[in-house]
């Protein structure tokens, strides 16, 4: 085994000296390619995701697992759709970012390059195959990938549909590999496999994003869990505040960008509590509320520790009535993950101040905290959302996938 | 100890929201403050170093680590020039990166930010400490600090002068903070303060890097290592080529942006080899070299395979005769630690091509790679020369401690 994964890395190495050579033309023909032949053998991969479904099935893989698992012919043509939206983003690689002449002559110039080798470690999600290797590839990288053992046919299906596009455009079939068949060990190998994989990107559970960060010597981005936080000041308007929260919560639960704890200022709580927790309580939200809130909504749950800073990914919100915007940022400050939070006001002041101090990757006034997107953002594609402050933080496209390198052109200097 | 150590920690997070919102002319307040207190304090400090000093010698520390311990009042001065070179760079905080407004009308600004609480392990080298806690201070960061247990005396009273200077300009002594008294331990739970601790900067030996990278799940910015090369090409112009070589092997030794191999074109090696190394040995410089190029040049001791990628940090220079520049690519790629390579040549195209293929932090054309330098490239101050590919690559200033923020401002938008 030690062998067939080191020529993995080996390969994966070489090919990223190739990709990042190659031009935008030819990355885009590659990805044309792809999104043809994922198209011309839906087939084959609809069959082979039917293997994966049957023993998760068999092993007893819940029913919102299982639908994550299946890729259907339908959802195969979404597939494609992505990779020719990828195909159609301008391409980061030697953007100059900027630059200058020292007063010696010498002319330095910062330009966009690919990190090289990118892992991922994801769960049993094949359009997650499919996504990272288009959007690796358009930025230049080269994909070692280990997606859910579950999704083991599929990936093996795809990954090699992916090659043989590649390598009918003249790139390297080990632009992307996947390492599913070496288990566990491989994801293990893959962390520790500093020098020769650039970055790690996990995708997925807050869970497997913690192991990952804990267990890798590989620099990682971590895309992290969204316990997000709206703040109803006490200017906030009574109709604004309600469709924003109500949109937060509802029109997508499960979702990182989803609001998961409201704070309410004390001198707006009963001008603003009843009716916006009534609408969400007719949309089937389950409300845990502190004794306050309690006192003026009283069909809610009495809220527990465990409430603050919990990340329910579903119809459940918590409810505190705080008594400044003070108190507001500090137990944002406490509580969030640093993902997204926002402050709805009509008061400029305070709206400065909590944009300020809240120290997250996006803070938002007088918004849905569900805007917190790549795609909303205007990037494109998105690998993920990092609540890390190293290297990128907030939505990552194309861009977040790229290092820096400083070109310095002279006719002789040298230092004094 | 674990509450003392907690206590720091918290300390630094309370005070980190303080410096975040710190204007610009307080932070160069507090730093003039600190530098006239060094000067005033000059005493006081190399009192405390000479107890350093007398028990390091007592454990018969080399003289050459004796004197980067060592502070005498001259070099109390300069710390604090360069403290007040500090204050008069700009703020990269607040600076703002772009932005757009979306089709819904919401508007996006990303804003600089600092990372908050940065822990810093290094060496005895007290002059990092007051280096660390002004650069740190400027870019809006609290500085926890771990430097070597030989420096504990000098870094006690430089932190507590450093502290007082703080609180007279209404700052959080905990600003700057020293975790030398828990020793050992201290460093491990710095390491694995993530969440707590936003990035951790270690400085100082390669071995002390790879222990931080290997040991820490807080977030590494990895100062490296500098196995340094210069190509000379077919073309290269002897004068050129010698003045350049020379100035990069012998101009400072024991840096990392000194030059540690040399490739040679087999066909311009008889015209350049015998000149430029007669120069080198004249001024010291022990030779390893392959065999052709001892054909050439026979006063050189032969190399050996460790002399390839290694990085002396002396005046020993290995060199090597190449027979094209893909050859040359291909050895750097191998051996190179990325930080900095440079090519010597009057071909157009051979130039690109270097710049292109080789993947290092900065690669030069015609220059000596002692330009590598935060100083020399106008970022006024230097914390490093990063090696990794996340977040900062190459040089890195306050800017590159820094994060970024991301302020979305609506009036009322929700996502459909």
């Amino acid at each position: 085994m030690t062998d067939a994964f080191q020529q993995i890395l080996d390969d994966a190495r070489a090919a990223s000296l190739v990709l990042a050579q190659t031009p935008t033309t030819v990355k885009n023909q590659a990805l044309a390619a792809i999104a043809d032949a994922l198209l011309t053998n839906s087939d084959r991969i609809v069959t082979a995701n039917a293997q994966d479904l049957d023993l998760s099935r068999g092993d007893g893989m819940a029913e919102g697992l299982l639908d994550r698992l299946q890729l259907t012919a339908e959802r195969v043509e979404g597939l494609v759709r992505a990779v020719r939206d990828i195909a159609a983003l301008p391409d980061p690689i030697g953007e100059v970012l900027g630059g200058s002449t020292l007063p010696n002559g010498l002319h330095l110039t910062q330009v966009r390059v690919p990190f090289g080798v990118v892992g991922s470690i994801y769960e049993a999600r094949p359009n997650v195959t499919v996504d990272l290797a288009a959007i690796l590839l358009k930025s230049g990288n080269v994909a070692i990938l280990r997606g859910g053992s579950a999704a083991e046919n599929t990936n093996t299906v795809l990954v090699d549909v992916i090659g043989s596009a590649l390598e009918n455009c003249g790139l390297p079939r080990a632009a992307v590999q996947t390492i599913d068949a070496f288990g566990r060990e491989g994801a293990n190998r893959l962390m520790n496999a500093r020098g020769l994989v650039d970055v790690l990107v996990p995708r997925g559970s807050a869970s497997l994003i913690s192991a990952v960060v804990n267990d890798s010597s590989v620099p990682v981005i971590e895309t992290g869990a969204g316990v997000v936080h709206i703040f109803l000041d006490a200017s906030a308007e009574l109709e604004m505040a309600s469709d924003i929260v109500h949109n937060a919560k509802t029109q997508r639960v499960g979702v990182c960008n989803a609001l998961e704890t409201l704070l309410v200022h004390r001198d707006a709580a009963s001008r603003l509590i009843p009716s916006i927790l009534k609408k969400l309580v007719e949309s089937g939200v389950t409300i845990h509320a502190d004794d306050a809130t309690r006192a003026i909504f009283p069909h809610a749950e009495p809220a527990t520790a465990e409430d603050w800073g919990h990340e329910y990914l579903s119809l459940d919100l918590a409810v505190k009535i705080v008594d400044s915007l003070q108190d507001a940022i500090d137990h944002i400050g406490v509580h969030s993950t640093h993902h997204t939070d926002a402050i709805i006001t009509n008061d400029m002041a305070n709206a400065e101040r909590f944009v300020a101090e809240v120290d997250s990757a996006v803070v938002m006034v007088n918004a849905s905290t569900r805007f917190t997107d790549g795609g909303e953002f205007g990037f494109g594609a998105e690998v993920g959302i990092s609540t890390q402050k190293l290297h990128a933080r907030g939505p990552m496209g194309l861009r977040e996938l790229t290092s820096t390198k400083w070109i310095v052109r002279g006719n002789g200097q040298w230092r004094e």
